[in-house]
């Protein structure tokens, strides 16, 4: 696996080989492929921050009329990724695609799917679950339409699966397979690393409170030195302070007081 | 692709390369995975029907020593394939890896991603978020202390969600990359059509009334075709009528009268 080099900053030319579709303004699911661009500092087209057609190419594809082509099926939400004919969707379906390409996974073997495993995992509980705390009755309805229901939900997430998911980690970070350093898999830096970093910094905007309690525990030590070691990276840091990085607001990660801890 | 051949039926024998761990008595996510060894007809040692030592089987995976070991990480839900050297979890890791190996998706290519991204799409809506219209609050509280959400996500689940994943699914059939015949990609039975199958299947169970009509609404004719061509394969069939077979109860898939339509 190469050391991913940051050789080429923020190119915003027609030629560039990856384009990212995703809404503008949050971060949100495309986050955690943006990380992979960044870290591998490798350019990326994000229609995200093109203000005059970000809306109109998402709506573009999930109109009834797109069946996608001769090869690539449509999709059924963003994130989606285009990179020559190749038209993605399933933010960890993109992931895996892109993973071993930027340097950040060997690209066959064992090591994929423990990789797969991993950031599937990661997603299922602080993407989908972190989201489901404010929306557990629906998409369809507002979160002020279902507040007693988050109200519940997000105390289930912060006792029950947030601890669930901590405790794995660590048991991952404490095992053998994850070798020596941070890392969570082969004592080298991948895409699982990038992935963890993005859903604990968005849980931590969403429950700063009890997130605080976790890392406080002294439970999960090795979680969050992995936290703070990607956050180190030069090219993350870069990103982090620059305006490509959108701030959280109304999308899967929420701040909203009465669902934190007291 | 090679078409599969049922050359080798429930031999049950120590040299058995292919072990699947879950809980026992039910089909749950363990179903999709075996649908593929059914219909390729590759023999399978499935823990879950070995009466002795179905559970302890299941909770060795997730006991807090159990850290993996050098190449593997551990896992942090059933199901598990154990294959050689490999340990892997997360279903659709699992699909991944399999299917190419039996012959039900091609070994590289764009395909890989195509299918990759409709198996996680189906796996999201018709197992993910059916399971969570009887559990919208967390799985550590029971259906009977959440029966008013159930009512309300299931409610949404039906109006919203699951029509449009049928869109979803009938755009994908209607579109050039789904190729001729009833399949959802390549013009060629693939796994994913094995997945379409077995969450529509569990889906008529827990809503059969909501089922019936979204099928006789015309709508989505070419995803209840599928369904049927996967249910008349003679391996699929054969299982389908076998003691393999789990019935449905109290797993991801559950029938609850007053959650469905009227």
């Amino acid at each position: 696996m190469a050391e991913p080099q940051n050789t080429n900053k923020r190119i915003k030319l027609d030629d560039v080989a990856y384009e990212l579709i995703y809404w503008p303004g949050i971060p949100g699911r495309a986050e955690f492929i943006r990380l992979l661009f960044e870290e591998a500092g490798v350019p990326y087209r994000d229609t995200a921050k093109d203000e005059s057609e970000a809306v109109s190419r998402v709506m573009a594809l999930t109109d009834a009329d797109n069946k996608g082509d001769k090869t690539n099926v449509p999709a059924i939400a963003c994130p989606v990724l285009r990179h020559g004919d190749l038209t993605l969707s399933q933010t960890p379906n993109v992931l895996l695609y892109l993973a071993s390409r930027l340097g950040l996974a060997p690209t066959q073997g064992n090591a994929t799917y423990q990789l797969n495993q991993i950031v599937l995992t990661i997603l299922d509980f602080l993407s989908n679950e972190v989201h489901d705390t404010h929306h557990p009755l629906g998409v369809a309805s507002t979160y002020e339409e279902q507040k007693p229901a988050a109200k519940k939900r997000a105390e289930l997430f912060k006792t029950d699966r947030l601890p669930k998911f901590l405790v794995y980690i660590q048991r991952i970070l404490d095992g053998e397979a994850s070798g020596e350093g941070p890392w969570l898999y082969g004592g080298k830096l991948t895409y699982a690393d990038l992935v963890l970093f993005q859903g604990i910094h968005g849980t931590e905007f969403a429950f700063p409170k009890t997130m605080k309690k976790m890392r406080d525990s002294g439970k999960y030590d090795g979680v969050f030195k992995l936290f703070e070691a990607v956050g180190d990276r030069p090219n993350i840091k870069e990103y982090l302070a620059s305006e490509r990085r959108a701030p959280y607001s109304h999308g899967i990660w929420r701040h909203y007081p009465e669902l934190d801890d007291e």
